[in-house]
């Protein structure tokens, strides 16, 4: 259960995607008892409902989904100790890149609240600063796609161009060559790509570039 | 590598100490080193240096130290799913009880700082309605020690007298008869009862209340 938007929701898709869940993608526009079942599970989305259970937080439910997945013959997030490390660490460096933005979804003022946002991307911006500390992270080869690629990927989408956040420029992130390479690496993973191969508007960044 | 404050580093010197693990804990205060050091990683502290490398991101690194170590014949971060999910959503929440006092590290005006973090603190505050959730989190009874309780009661902790984070009030988590709970039965595990046995200041929070 999570809005229409990518947002938080959208890593726990991908993942359920990729480890070859079924699941029920609900948001309001497609399910009239989303308002209802939401406020009785007295929760924030995300909310996976497993066997009629709630279970909330969204890094807590894409780490579970990548426990009981496997990807290219490895878990979906890894069992050995420093390569967990290295998950946890880069969907942590995710989080520094994302905090910026929570402060804009209270500015009222739409064109001040663009203005806000487009300062966070500025040279030297706070978003800025973690993405170049994230592109430095992605340098070199990637492994076995795991639930962390999976949120880096979703929360650099956040900054591109068609987003659901009003405000970014678009073009945002073509500064970061690892990033980008990184993005190309797992909008190609066959389940990602066969996942998002239908989608379209703010999904549209979820499929390769070339 | 830490301040002298407990803050994030405070979790993980607590696990490795519950794990048995030799550590060295440096800091500004008894380390010379430190500054050149830290600089030398590029990286924000806590940075946990394994052989003489760095680690760095404090949930991360917990979660490390939790999956190498164990407590009472099980591991201290758990390895079933389930009960891996539940240690994360503790801490996932545990973060949303801290988001709020990011804001407040940038007042300048100290006056103007104590009001804004007593705020969050009083009747319908945005960190009292955080906790209200977490009170009712960690109703019934308590499993074996892992990282998320670790955490919980490190971040409860910032919100106790004596603190290092000025301006809330004392007894502000007395109404909280889980939390209190919870943090009596962390704070007399046998491991966490020695680690503290000695410290004082703003660790007095760390012993038991009765």
């Amino acid at each position: 259960m999570y809005w229409g938007i990518t947002g938080l929701g959208e890593p726990i898709r991908c993942a359920l995607a990729v480890g070859g869940h079924a699941f029920k993608d609900s948001n309001p526009n497609n399910d009239e008892t989303f308002k209802a079942r939401k406020e009785a599970t007295g929760q924030q989305v995300p909310i996976l409902m497993v066997d009629g259970k709630p279970m909330g937080q969204s890094k807590a439910i894409l780490k579970y989904i990548g426990r009981i997945s496997s990807f290219d013959g490895k878990p979906l997030y890894p069992t050995d100790p420093l390569e967990a490390y290295w998950c946890d660490e880069l969907m942590e460096l995710c989080d520094d890149v994302r905090a910026p933005l929570a402060p804009t979804f209270g500015i009222a003022d739409q064109a001040e609240k663009e203005a806000a946002r487009a300062a966070l991307l500025a040279e030297d911006g706070k978003c800025s600063k973690m993405l170049a500390k994230l592109d430095k992270r992605l340098e070199g080869e990637f492994g076995t796609l795991n639930v962390g690629d999976i949120y880096a990927f979703s929360v650099c989408n956040l900054f591109r161009q068609p987003t659901f956040i009003d405000g970014f420029p678009a073009g945002a992130l073509d500064k970061y060559p690892n990033i980008t390479r990184h993005h190309e690496w797992v909008a190609k993973c066959p389940p990602v790509l066969a996942y998002y191969a239908d989608k379209d508007g703010i999904r549209t960044t979820f499929k390769p570039f070339s």
